[in-house]
């Protein structure tokens, strides 16, 4: 796997130093990225400079050589950044006023006197709760930590992080803004409790690192006590990129996905996810294959099945076990279009499925929930949904197909405009007639 | 009470109109302050013109005037525009992304793969959420809506608007993050436990506008439950902004404030909060006064007191009871301090406190808790005490006081470099050794 290593250097103002780093970096198979100047001086200069290596050891042995040019040149290692943890120092999102408060008028209006007449009008209609707050536009992003990417149950505060990100995202993205709420129990109760009781503050609840199978009773208690949007990412953003995926494969190879057997191996939160969107955009055959009989007859409408008698039966597999290696080269059959999810290690390496006769193949670095949950949400809130159903997803995954470049399954999850087009198509799904 | 109009205004561009306008806006003592064009075409123009008027009746007057003014000129008025809904549109708060994600790399730090070895980072050293995360610098600001301002129990939602008035105030004025969080509970029980629940989201727990009794119960359980600041504004805020007036009164008049009789006349959570910091500062005597005679009781070094007895006995009385015009100008003894703090009517007007012979008298809209609550809890989150305690209070108040100009009580709450000196003060105190 390609690694971006960013390298603090000393080097003297000689250019031979610069001449000799460079050779270094080559010998050793790196790529020069950005070259940042820290510090200037008459004798000598600090540079920051990030390299992209094939691979760790390439890294190692440039890390080795610069250290053996101490003495003999000005050239002098100072050490490695690390930018993952420097982006997140202070944390990656704030609360902030939208509005400048450096006036008297300014102050009387946002709070007392002001403030006591728009509470006032909101008590008498509470609809204008949505118009004159933040409430319909902010989404709460609740966990408990208890299943965090594929580190396990690592509790709420080391799971912040990742809810800060999906926050970010969705400011960035979409411009809903987000608020992460880590919740300290691991008792289903207890965090249905506590999530109806706040979620007043919200226009949309997303649940994300529940584990399973705790995540769906709380999606579906959720999901029938509030009169908001409730978002489970790990079962519906995977399976709305999923989606798109298989329609652009599909269509590349003039297939009907609705005609093709489709293998879901794994029924945990996105394998449900996945398999549920699946049968009901029409896919009319779906074998679900789970060591454990009671999560593979999760999904009344597929077939249960076993393992290798689903990938030898399947058209398409799409794996979501969590296992690396699951899937041997031998098992691929000519011509499948394999989707191996797992993070960040999958169930076959997209190369070998490929080397092996598969006609598409990809893993989860790829395939990635980022595509759907921002426009999703933005689409449900923006038309006072209150729930995120599969015709909503089947528009978004639409959508996403349309804007795959010809030679990739998914377009660029960065693109702004991408989300905007989401959103659009959701809310157009949410206010067909006859719903 | 003055107040400010902005009126949209029609008007040819014959200069005849606007001198029209500004005699009618001068024959009603009304006082020109913006002019806003909005539009300005080839006959006409339309102004957004604000204007101070003395009081509602002169509003009232120069809108029958220039109604009147229909036909015979080209002035037409066409409407009101209401500028605090206008500042309300949409909220007064966001999340947002501290980040610009617009880069794969960027993308890869922040969340998968990157995000991982951060919350493994934190699993490893908890301690790490504070720097690699929001959670050290974000306030959430609770409330179940059950006191709000003078408008009494408006439930969670029509309370919005004043908690999102706090949370833009930690932002602009200190730089503080806040979250409102609305908690649908009158039961304590159930308010408690889900703070308590989603308490490690956050760097320090505001508690606002909850009804008396239940707020001292929620606010002793949650200091006692959690290991971050716990700051109950109604009491804490207010006490701060009121011990800064005193101070700086006694010090106009040389006096010694601790050697002065303070009667409380309400023991509300803000008549509390008072005589409690009155007490730690050294003021010997403490009348207190309250319909209630449990209320009365509820400080034990205070005083319990007639009402009669408190302002004949008091060199300085200070009001919070919600009950205007309680105070009458005959029971004002010459040389008094008052402090007739119920918002929006006080308990004796300032100018008929003054008339009765009373050395300074003052009103909650110039006594403001909004001078204490931002630099009170920067201070007590920069430096990770558990506890707001007397002693960071009264350091908050020596400084407000210091910075009052000469002819005033207290400073300008909207200048950030007092909030900044308080909140330095308070981190001072915090750490001071022997502590």
């Amino acid at each position: 796997m390609k690694i971006d290593e960013v390298l603090k250097i000393r080097m003297s103002r000689d250019p031979g130093d610069f001449a000799r780093v460079a050779a270094a970096v080559a010998a050793t198979d790196g790529l020069i990225e950005d070259i940042e100047t820290l510090y200037l001086g008459k004798d000598h200069a600090i540079h920051e400079v990030t390299i992209e290596f094939p691979d760790e050891a390439r890294r190692d042995a440039l890390l080795r050589a610069l250290e053996a040019m101490i003495g003999d040149t000005g050239v002098r290692l100072l050490g490695r950044v690390d930018h993952v943890f420097q982006l997140h120092e202070g944390g990656k999102i704030a609360s902030r006023s939208t509005l400048k408060i450096d006036r008297v008028k300014t102050l009387r209006g946002v709070y007392t006197p002001g403030v006591a007449r728009v509470c006032e009008a909101i008590r008498e209609t509470p609809q204008l709760a949505r118009r004159y707050t933040s409430i319909g536009s902010t989404v709460g992003v609740f966990t408990n930590g208890t299943r965090v990417l594929g580190l396990g149950n690592i509790g709420p505060q080391a799971a912040m992080p990742v809810m800060e990100g999906k926050a970010a995202l969705y400011s960035e993205l979409i411009g809903l803004a987000a608020v992460p709420v880590l919740v300290d129990t691991e008792d289903v109760d207890e965090f249905v409790d506590t999530v109806v009781r706040v979620a007043p503050t919200f226009g949309g609840i997303h649940l994300e690192d529940i584990s399973s199978p705790a995540c769906f009773e709380i999606e579906r208690r959720l999901d029938d006590a509030l009169s908001i949007p409730v978002m489970h990412d790990d079962r519906h953003g995977t399976a709305v990129a999923v989606l798109s995926g298989l329609i652009k494969a599909c269509e590349t190879l003039e297939l009907r996905l609705q005609d093709r057997v489709v293998a879901q191996i794994g029924l945990g939160a996105a394998g449900l996810g996945i398999a549920d969107l699946l049968l009901a955009y029409g896919v009319e055959t779906v074998l679900a294959v789970d060591k454990n009989p009671a999560n593979a007859a999760r999904v009344p409408a597929a077939t249960p099945c076993e393992f290798d008698e689903a990938l030898a039966r399947a058209d398409i597999v799409v794996a979501t076990t969590g296992v690396p290696g699951l899937i041997k080269p031998e098992q691929i059959r000519r011509g499948q279009i394999v989707f191996a999810l797992s993070n960040p290690y999958p169930e076959i390496e997209p190369a070998d499925a490929l080397a092996a006769g598969a006609r598409f193949a990809t893993d989860g670095s790829h395939v990635n929930n980022l595509l759907g949950f921002p426009g999703l949400f933005k689409g449900a809130m923006d038309t006072g949904r209150e729930r995120i159903d599969h015709a909503m997803k089947i528009a978004a995954a639409e959508v996403i197909a349309s804007r795959a470049p010809a030679d990739d399954l998914l377009p660029d999850a960065l693109d702004r405009a991408l989300h905007r087009e989401v959103a659009a198509a959701v809310a157009r799904a949410a206010r067909r007639p006859g719903r």
